[in-house]
């Protein structure tokens, strides 16, 4: 058994994974669209604890594994499903890792036509699909559910299935700093790190490799920095001269809003990002406690979540910031 | 007794601390000068514990608690030493924490003469000076041992006093990261979680929490990134202009140079700060595996160790960075 204590349906479910896992011998292992940490990891555990037992397996994603993870042990059993066709490989049984739904394979999902389907997952909105489940919202990652399974189904977590696991738990919990970090999930991360688990390597490949162009286009977003509000709003702007100096790609301007985000006494953070065409900016707002920032962003022709939210905004930067300030003076702040 | 298993020369030091706060009645708690958060919140975690048992304390500290640190509580009993003068208060027992020598509490070891010594500590370095010493080098943290000892005391462990601990063990590990990040620490770390520690809250408050000025300071010192070598050195450049123009501390250059070591492939990474004369720089050098810095920063007439050194190089940005770059030419790279 894992770690974890664990509910009576859980270990039915755990139960019946297990028994179809032992029953069969070639697996397809499914990732989501744009695979992160905890899929990535999950899925090379998977493949390296079903090698061992003597399975046939294949790793198949939609998109590519981001470049960082490419550290991790077991790549070599892993494809894009674009490099795969349905005939090439014939298993008996898909597991999907780490999907809310069949669809979040994306064109994946063809290699699982026609076979048993496995869900292992921990996001609350998993629809429940599949022919055996293992969805649990409590596991911080699905990484973590990946480990209980792994020891019902009485594989040895060698130092190479014990770095994937720790890989999955530590980018899913932004390195043990989002609100999914809970003590089972620090227990485990501290039996891997005991099977030979080097935190402080993995902490290095994940968190703290950069490519030059993002350093140079954060230093550029980060010199704009103006507060709005008295203190309570901050904002960073990136141009499209900013993207071409530092040649920057799109999913490189992720992340920058935390920054502006993270300025003691601030409130609500923009990051407006100028059109490719130059007529406006993409404005994406964060709050901390105190904003509903979807209601800002729909007042804008926008949308997104309470604390996330983001529009699309006509104009010069000086108007666009304009238009986003006079938004925000539209909504209830809970302390004014 | 507390979470980790301890030897058998630990648990007597741990017994004999125990017998002299048990004993007395008054007590001073040191910390180091400019105080980590280790520092404040095993400061602050003792100061807790000691109230609940019903003894008198303060916490003192030659500088001012960081103010990421307000938000912990028990500060109503920390003061700096210079608010005090030895007669003030007469306390029994001086208790030294995450102080490798007495002088590291600077002028707070005024308060401490005349009085029983307890040394508590996890530093390797540390000369085991006092009455009584606790010093357990394999601790992430002081905080560790800390909760080791309120274990021992037979004090319940509150959520706020898990609290400050959490905050030891997590700065002093950088959030999980560091090379000192050991099972026992993330088990002990579950076991603070479940006593009601937020552990987002906490990553917020002491990792995402920035000034405005150190935004923008890092804003104007990444756009100036330059590589070298192929791309296996990276250099940033922080000049008066850009103290000036962001209003940032000296003290808010720190942690700059982690954004060029962090950028892929990447072996050195240089900080450049023009000194206030403008007649050149502080250079600080930081490596990987693969260059002994410490050599490169003496050959330029400064020191530091392997992974870390610095030196002061006189002349023009350019001047000092071709300076820079020779020294490095210098010394052997273990892959070339």
């Amino acid at each position: 058994m894992g770690e974890r204590s664990l509910s009576e349906s859980l270990e039915r479910c755990l139960a019946k994974v297990t028994e179809v896992i032992r029953g069969h011998n070639s697996f397809v292992l499914l990732e989501h669209e744009k695979p992160d940490g905890d899929c990535v990891g999950s899925g090379l555990a998977m493949v390296l604890a079903l090698q061992s037992m003597g399975k046939q397996v294949i790793l198949v994603s939609h998109d590519s594994h981001p470049a960082i993870y490419d550290f991790l042990p077991g790549r070599r059993f892993y494809t894009r499903a674009a490099y795969l066709e349905p005939g090439d490989f014939s298993p008996e049984v898909a597991i999907f890792l780490d999907c809310t739904d069949p669809e979040r394979a994306g064109s994946a999902l063809k290699l699982a036509a026609g076979r048993l389907w496995v869900n292992i997952d921990h996001h609350v909105s998993n629809t429940c699909f599949g022919d055996a489940q293992l969805v649990d919202p409590n596991a911080s990652a699905t990484g973590e559910i990946v480990y209980d399974l792994l020891a019902c189904l009485g594989v040895e977590v060698t130092k190479d299935i014990a770095t994937c696991i720790y890989v999955a738990i530590v980018t899913d919990t932004g390195g043990f700093r989002y609100q999914n970090t809970t003590g089972d999930c620090l227990r485990l991360a501290a039996v891997l790190l005991e099977k030979g688990v080097t935190a402080w390597g993995i902490a290095e490949q994940v968190f703290e490799t950069r490519s030059v162009s993002s350093v140079l286009l954060l230093g550029h977003a980060l010199s704009t920095l103006k507060l709005y509000r008295g203190g309570k709003v901050a904002a960073v702007t990136v141009t499209r001269e900013m993207m071409k100096a530092s040649g920057a790609a799109l999913e490189e301007t992720e992340g920058i809003i935390g920054y502006p985000r993270s300025v003691a006494g601030v409130e609500v953070a923009l990051f407006l990002r100028e059109f490719e065409d130059g007529k406006g900016f993409h404005v994406s707002f964060r709050s901390k406690t105190k904003v509903d920032v979807a209601g800002v962003a729909v007042s804008l022709g926008g949308g997104g979540h309470p604390r996330a939210a983001g529009a699309l905004v006509e104009g010069t930067i000086e108007e666009a910031t304009a238009k986003a300030m006079a938004a925000l003076e539209r909504v209830p702040w809970t302390d004014s």
